[in-house]
């Protein structure tokens, strides 16, 4: 039977997802400490969560205005720390979560991606995903090295021939090739490691590669595009989708539309899970929830807004009187995420958007940019299963107004409703990520397809 | 009173520094698994090691016919999995240990170095260190998208813009930055947090950067360059020096000169530390020592020797009949570590040495290429008291022939004989890195030093 994929949306930074939570009076404010990270883990994993993720940006969202200053006061997310570093303190404290992190294939090379993730999952025994960005903006690039963010297209074809790269290293040591017998001197086969030698239009990276595989083959690969390019990139490589639908008809659509496009290219549509991106607030009644809600929509601030706005779109809202609309080729000449004003058109038409707009329709900076789930234990799985089972998505990526209370509250009440209905595992299947998932182990030979020998 | 700096010299890898010890019967051989790390890492705590440190390259020695056969095949170094993921497991294991890992200047950008190990530094409450390294191959560059490796003057100009732009972003929050108060809204001053905006010849990094300081301030600075030039960029930056001299007469000469070249640059040599490479095998009586370096002199083979030469010196001995001497212009050549190339100079005088030279006089891949101290405790420690009281080295880079047992047996027999006689600290003086090794909290306000306004 079908049943859900649930990941925790992580911040290795002061707030979570939504930056109102760091002035939640019962947000933990230890934010630097591994304590912190180990909580949040352990109450994932207490709510059999499949994965818990961390986004991650390489740097704060200081383009409004050209100062950091309103960032750093607000707390708008201007702690950024290594996320990987930080999944590792979680993965030692937990044994059967799945551990993602986010990272750049604009800024790095393959080898050292494939390494750091391949070294991971031996780590934490085969539980390590990675969610594949391009990176979104000029602060990024000013931070490493560039004067500006590369073009959108571009990034993607980048992006592209390094996961050529990253999956061939991850294939080139054979299973069972090492053998480490003191008595023979034979540490491996050497027919049995392999070198990639790839050298494409952005790459060159020879290996041989110098990590073993891992129980679970390698990490598991996550994506979270949503242009009509950045889909095209998930379709072929994503195992698992973050998406950010914003109501159940829509949802509907680009799900199928989006599982067409898999099958397409030859995967089976059934092996890539679509999350959706929600909030869900529970308490014991839906009045309780709701106060609960009031409480969390009292938190944010116009500047949190903007400065995201600014950051996602690679553009300084600053510049542009907030009820001013935008010309076309203004919006056509920003290099960042795209889904997001691809949504703007679609709800708006042909009307110029003024930034007010953007505020209001994306709901960037408060606690309603991805649907909301609110009410009783019933309320909340109820949502969740309409959503599940009508086939708009085949999981959540569960945010939180505060943490770590948000994922303890949901663990506690809301998973053992969606157990009960058989929409969601009663344990984990397994060890690995992918047996937890329902994937299959990949085959290491794979990497002869990106082999150029 | 002066006491030894104690380091423990790791690799995240199949075998220590010493290749042969992977054919050790006593070695472990889970080396691909968390527990691996955490039982050397609580080995070096129980002794009160001051810092274990992960050595680091980013390709496997395979420069030896252009054949990773015959390194895959005897285990030379074949695996080589990232430090800092390993480094962070160790630290989640162990409460007092500083954690060291090398990490190249070679092939990333200032921005990531400074953000992951100010990261691990938050999560390890102020333990880290990090080696800094400028790389030493063509198979390095050639898994990391450059066809051969950079010359050696010019990699160390960029290593000292590199680290200017590194310890400019971790000064740039002031202590105390952070308020974090949710009745206010303020979460850090914003006139507390600063923007390095470097723009230098060989890197551009803006900022601001996004993780705050930790309790140590930053991470402490280790060097390994031992060529002039090498030196010269240890006395600027390091805190900690890990050398490997070969003699006490010559240790005591270098190490002075050392000296004198940190107080030309106006910094205090009693706070940089000296530590000479080491491998100390400890029995209960000298005979039976001597037993056990019989045993782990049987393990290295002759291609273990080949490899790694081939590695550090970034030069193909497949290429040289083992007994043909190399013209002056061959040796000049080579882009790969100096240090070793001026000790063949000092040995053999102005005869030109062949292959087999080099095998003999640095005794590479073998358990000879550091000082070695053998026999019973009082053997040992009077050993390493004659080093360190007459001033051939601060401390000592513990090597081992066999892991976790080498480090155990040091830790449980020879520091305490060392502590008795007060060569070393009975416990741990504080829980930062910074404060057992006797090292002043630096302050904040350097980075002015290096920000480009």
């Amino acid at each position: 039977m079908r049943q859900m994929t649930l990941v925790g949306f992580l911040q290795a930074q002061n707030c979570t997802n939504f930056v109102g939570s760091w002035r939640h009076p019962e947000a933990a404010q230890d934010f630097t400490s591994a304590e912190y990270y180990r909580r949040i883990g352990r109450a994932l994993e207490a709510g059999k969560f499949h994965l818990g993720f961390f986004d991650d940006r390489l740097a704060m969202p200081d383009l409004f205005g050209g100062d950091h200053g309103p960032t750093v006061a607000n707390g708008i997310r201007c702690v950024k720390m290594d996320p990987v570093t930080i999944l590792t303190v979680m993965g030692m404290a937990t044994e059967k979560l799945g551990l993602g992190s986010t990272f750049s294939t604009t800024y790095f090379e393959p080898f050292q991606i494939a390494r750091i993730f391949a070294t991971l999952d031996l780590m934490t025994e085969g539980r390590v995903a990675w969610n594949v960005v391009t990176s979104m903006n000029d602060g990024e690039a000013r931070n490493m090295g560039q004067e500006s963010h590369k073009d959108h297209d571009r990034r993607y074809d980048r992006a592209d021939e390094l996961m050529e790269v990253v999956m061939g290293h991850w294939g080139t040591w054979e299973d069972g090739s090492i053998v480490a017998d003191k008595e023979t001197g034979l540490f491996a086969h050497p027919d049995k490691v392999h070198r990639l030698d790839h050298r494409g239009e952005f790459f060159y990276s020879r290996g041989p590669f110098t990590v073993p595989r891992s129980k679970q083959g390698h990490p598991v690969i996550i994506q979270a595009g949503q242009s009509g390019r950045g889909k095209k990139f998930a379709a072929r490589w994503s195992e698992c989708v973050f998406v950010n639908y914003h109501g159940l008809e829509q949802a509907r659509r680009d799900y199928a539309e989006f599982k067409t496009m898999v099958a397409a290219v030859d995967r089976d549509p059934e092996k890539v899970f679509v999350c959706a991106g929600v909030y869900p607030i529970v308490a014991e009644t839906r009045a309780e929830a709701e106060d609960k809600v009031a409480l969390i929509d009292s938190l944010p601030k116009e500047i949190d807004s903007l400065a995201l706005l600014s950051e996602v779109l690679n553009f300084d809202f600053a510049k542009q009187p907030i009820d001013k609309p935008f010309t076309q080729e203004e919006i056509d000449s920003w290099t960042g995420v795209q889904g997001m004003r691809d949504r703007i058109r679609r709800e708006l038409g042909n009307r110029p958007p003024t930034p007010r707009d953007f505020i209001n329709i994306t709901h960037r900076g408060t606690f309603h940019d991805h649907p909301r789930f609110v009410g009783s234990v019933k309320d909340v799985a109820d949502g969740m299963e309409e959503w599940f089972a009508t086939r708009a998505c085949d999981g959540f990526v569960v945010a939180a107004g505060y943490v770590p209370g948000g994922y303890e509250e949901f663990s506690t009440m809301v998973v053992p409703e969606l157990q009960r209905r058989g929409l969601m595992h009663k344990d984990y299947a397994g060890t690995t990520l992918r047996e937890n998932l329902g994937l299959e182990r990949p085959d290491a030979g794979s990497w002869k397809k990106w082999h150029h020998g």
